[in-house]
């Protein structure tokens, strides 16, 4: 059995949601599992001295637009919450709550999320009580849950993932490892798919 | 006649490169001309605080692996010279002084300063004697050029184009601009021609 790929992604990101979308069907059309890794771009942003897209100058505007050539392509279900960009800690730490926990469970909540947010309720990933009611939904008991995302131990965990992915060359999001060969963006997922059929042997 | 696409490109960008090998072909399809335009990122990166990639921590190996996965998988005669990056600005300039006076011998001189840095001979695009040598294989006199790529007129011309480019919101190369809708990368390449097929709506 051929390792599972790594599939890095980030909430506020649209990009990210867009691959989020489509990583586990093209992961599976080759064999291969997803390990979904929430992760926040803070630490890579450091490491690169860049800002978030929708923080900089000229890119912000370009970005938005993008996003939605990007869903009437693919026939997304898309619409950009007018408060965007949330930063979505409480999100992120929720996500690695309850991973510790059940990983299956962590990608049915990190895909409710991203419904949330970039599709149909306008879900606050700010917000802890929406959070957890997202994650209630899933079975994840929410007051737990809540505490889980107030627990030191857990904002360790997402600066530890976070730290990890910088010092493995991540510096955007969405990223995927495939047996280690890193691919950025969601621009990207053709050339996976390639990797993954074997019809590209680059290194 | 519907107007010229617009493609701006940066002479030491792997992405412009295989965007310009693309392009012309690309906007014929579809009964389309391309306005090339040679510009300097210093004013974008100015204004967005970006560093070249490969002078970015963490994006230039990811570049620079990334380069070589698209030249396996488009079939591309490639190579990177060993001193990449040159910031190659006498290429840019000898680009601005003949698109002055002919701009289709502008454009086969752009592709052949590609061919040369990025797939053939190692040209240096920094050194304005094998610059105009290229040039002079196209029917440019050298000696003029030389003199051109010095002209303080010709040194402004190219601040104006990058000035410019950046007030239309451009960030990055390669950058193309269809009937005036932004589209940055070579990775666009397919929502460009979505666009000019009438398939794609969004704005």
């Amino acid at each position: 059995m051929p390792s599972p790929i790594e599939f890095f992604f980030d909430f506020p990101s649209g990009y990210a949601f867009f691959a989020a979308l489509e990583i586990d069907d093209l992961a599976a059309r080759h064999g291969r599992e997803v390990r979904w890794q929430a992760f926040s771009l803070g630490a890579a942003f450091k490491a690169t001295g860049a800002l978030p897209l929708t923080h900089t100058p000229l890119k912000s505007d370009y970005t938005v637009l993008d996003w939605r050539r990007i869903a009437e392509a693919k026939g997304v279900d898309y619409r950009l919450p007018e408060s965007h960009p949330h930063a979505g800690l409480p999100a992120l730490r929720a996500f690695h709550w309850i991973d510790a926990r059940d990983p299956a469970t962590a990608v049915a909540f990190a895909k409710a999320v991203y419904r949330g947010y970039f599709s149909q309720t306008g879900l606050d990933i700010d917000d802890v009580a929406a959070v957890c009611e997202v994650a209630r939904s899933l079975g994840v008991e929410p007051r737990q849950l809540a505490e889980g995302i107030a627990d030191p131990a857990i904002k360790a965990r997402v600066r530890e993932v976070g730290e990890a992915a910088v010092a493995r060359g991540v510096f955007g999001a969405p990223w995927t490892f495939v047996d280690g060969e890193p691919f950025w963006g969601w621009d990207r997922l053709p050339m996976i798919e390639r990797r993954l059929a074997g019809a590209l042997t680059t290194i």
